[in-house]
């Protein structure tokens, strides 16, 4: 076989174990937690769904690929949790020395595409990459909400952390930052979310 | 909420159902049994970093959302092994019933989207509709090959099976056709696919 299928072949074998990194989320039904490939799947058909909602035009087959891969580096660094201030504090050197040796397994042409394309979603700056962190923080809220909001009571978060995240959606998409507003509104009106 | 907005996220709830739908190919590391989603999502980016190996030139973008949402109908259908002969031969009626209430969950105009993306993936020929398949043979394999074929032994099944479902990778890309004949021969010579 040569050598650039070869890494090819050995790269995609490698992003299997992000199947085994879990989330704090759980799956509608009070299922059990979801994995980063599973999230990163729902991102990415979520993105196409709801491209319309974007505050600006995008890309949209680079925002799905965005959502695809931006967990990647989870497969070392591991999920930090959003509201985790310890693990968040380390989170970024752990990530990048993540993506150096994970996309290094690439051919160099598509080691530097990825991790451009995972630089973009990190700096958030672009449409794709404010539409990308919008599909983020969007999906694990449906999630969660579904589940009448006990991913937040497991952790003891309050309104005011989960403002603090849900805020940067709406640099993609006024109108779905709009229905998170509406979502977090009913959720600490019933008493699930805590204010 | 808007009536199209709400239809959108009815349907993107729905699909998280296809995290429980477990197919018959464990993960790498003879893990757990592999998910709709995540099976998808892994096809998706391989789809992206095998493109040049297409026989013909595919919209890449039509590709991934192809990977994505191919298995959509087994939310109801369920998995059908590929070597279930009974299972394969109710799996189209099964399928098409599901087609119809998932995707219409939908706004009108993303139901025919849709259905007519997972259409094309079953019809089978189109550029990209061949290349989906291509790697929608090729993830599994992949993953059963890591260990050492087990899912093979497992359901008693030998090359002529194997073959007779991998040639249509052919169709997509003859240079991963080539890989998997000498993936395949390789398991066969150290006795793990029987002849």
């Amino acid at each position: 076989m040569d050598e650039r299928l070869k890494r090819q072949l050995d790269f995609i074998l490698e992003l299997d174990k992000e199947k085994n990194v879990f989330r704090q989320t759980h799956l509608s039904g009070h299922g059990r937690r979801e994995n980063d490939a599973e999230h990163a799947w729902h991102m990415a058909i979520m993105a196409y769904l709801l491209q319309e909602y974007s505050n600006e035009r995008v890309d949209v087959a680079k925002v799905m690929l965005m959502c695809l891969i931006h967990d990647v580096v989870e497969i070392d660094a591991g999920d930090t949790y959003a509201y985790d201030r310890e693990g968040l504090a380390t989170q970024k050197a752990r990530e990048e020395a993540a993506k150096e040796r994970v996309y290094s397994l690439l051919p160099d042409d598509q080691k530097q595409t990825l991790s451009a394309i995972f630089d973009e979603f990190e700096a958030d700056e672009t449409p794709e990459a404010h539409f990308a962190h919008t599909m983020d923080n969007l999906q694990p809220l449906l999630l969660n909400n579904s589940n009448g909001g006990s991913d937040w009571a497991e952790h003891d978060v309050n309104a005011e952390q989960v403002y603090g995240r849900q805020r940067k959606s709406r640099l993609g998409s006024e109108r779905l930052y709009e229905l998170t507003d509406c979502i977090l509104k009913e959720n600490i009106a019933k008493g699930s979310l805590k204010k």
